[in-house]
């Protein structure tokens, strides 16, 4: 079981701003589209979230822009799961060059939370998954 | 009757892109705003429309990028109803600098289209308005 | 010389609105994706608009919504140059998805236009390929 | 001197995600639309930058996501200096409902720093109000 996660992007015109950078906004983008991919390969999709009327809202974030990404620039998002708890998931991510991979653009430490349809939180259905990361993150 | 509808925003450095003027899509949200006021305005707005279970969708636009508008610039939306369908709402709108109204920046023509909650094409429910305009545009 | 281009990309969470289909003014951001990576392919990204000084920038743009795109779909633009002028190209492209390729979801001709740093009109430097796609197009 | 900075904004449709509320990372799009209001209003706007060749950049932020805002709701966002260093400014903000003002639906704390025009770390220019505001915070 592989607790890393890495998902590519490229930087488009739509992400900067007049500082000819990423606007910062836009890392919080790319960090979901990461976990997306993630809930997606890991089984717990949109169709999962809809069998089980439990959706994943983002509940809080603390997040670094440590050095601008420019327009054009190839990036990796490294995911990793740190705690999952009864009613939500804790991720550890941050962005870096494909080309230059010491090179960490922004970081976030972000906490997503179970939800049922009326965004009322509500617990992470069982599953062996949430069971094993548990485990291995004790 | 006034056909003619003024909405007024300023532009974020969200709004903008590396080339430090704003985005070319986002014309497309500064108009979106002003119709969704202008619907407010008119008694058309998302409770209206929800209780007639109708709803408005860009059905197509016709778009002209003619003067880049910057940064924290106050800018204002003139909209005008130029033709209502059976399902449908024509708009011309065009955005200018509050400060110089004869420079134009952006105008374009939207036609907006009445769908059901399937996103299947539907009448328009009957309105005074709506046949007023009618005869106000013919 | 193949006069036809495909990009891939894929519908996320931010992409979407309300109405739980992409935000229409996001098409135009798909649809410039896809300029740009021809643009880098054809050799014409930003290195070489450097250093001919000369930005390619939206100047009309004529757009149909078809049919809404859903979140997570998997879609491609195809791109089309229809002409190309003293200072601007024009593209034919349209949206439709991975798996059912005869569904169009979105088209649009979108009218780029060539300038210099300061935005004022300047005409596209002479290369080869303008010059081929020219003869290719008449 | 008062450090308190009310900003009202509503919210429309590009906001709104699938999940009907307004999308995660657009709040910090709220945020920095009152702190671009505040600097303005402050003496410390895009001409003070320029002149002083000193420019406003997020750091970090760390966020809160309370409770949703939804589509064309009215909001304000409050913002408060909490410390001023010497190449960064401290905000504490939150977002409530014009309404109902008790109902907070976000709050973050951002770090602003301060860069040259290079992006590299600058001293924040000697100005009355700095003075001010670290002797108020004290």
């Amino acid at each position: 079981m592989d607790n890393k996660f890495i998902f590519k992007l490229r930087v488009y015109i739509e992400d900067t701003d007049y500082g000819q950078m990423v606007y910062h906004a836009n890392y919080l983008k790319y960090f979901e589209r990461a976990r997306s991919e993630w809930a997606d390969q890991a089984g717990f999709g949109l169709d999962w979230q809809k069998a089980h009327k439990v959706f994943f809202v983002v509940h809080s974030a603390k997040i670094d822009f440590l050095k601008p990404a420019r327009l054009f620039e190839e990036l990796e998002v490294i995911s990793r799961i740190t705690s999952v708890g009864k009613a939500s998931i804790h991720f550890a991510q941050y962005l870096r060059l494909v080309e230059d991979p010491d090179k960490i653009l922004c970081k976030a430490e972000v906490r997503v939370a179970t939800v049922n349809e009326n965004t009322r939180a509500c617990a992470l259905p069982k599953a062996p998954f949430f069971d094993s990361m548990r485990r291995l993150l004790q």
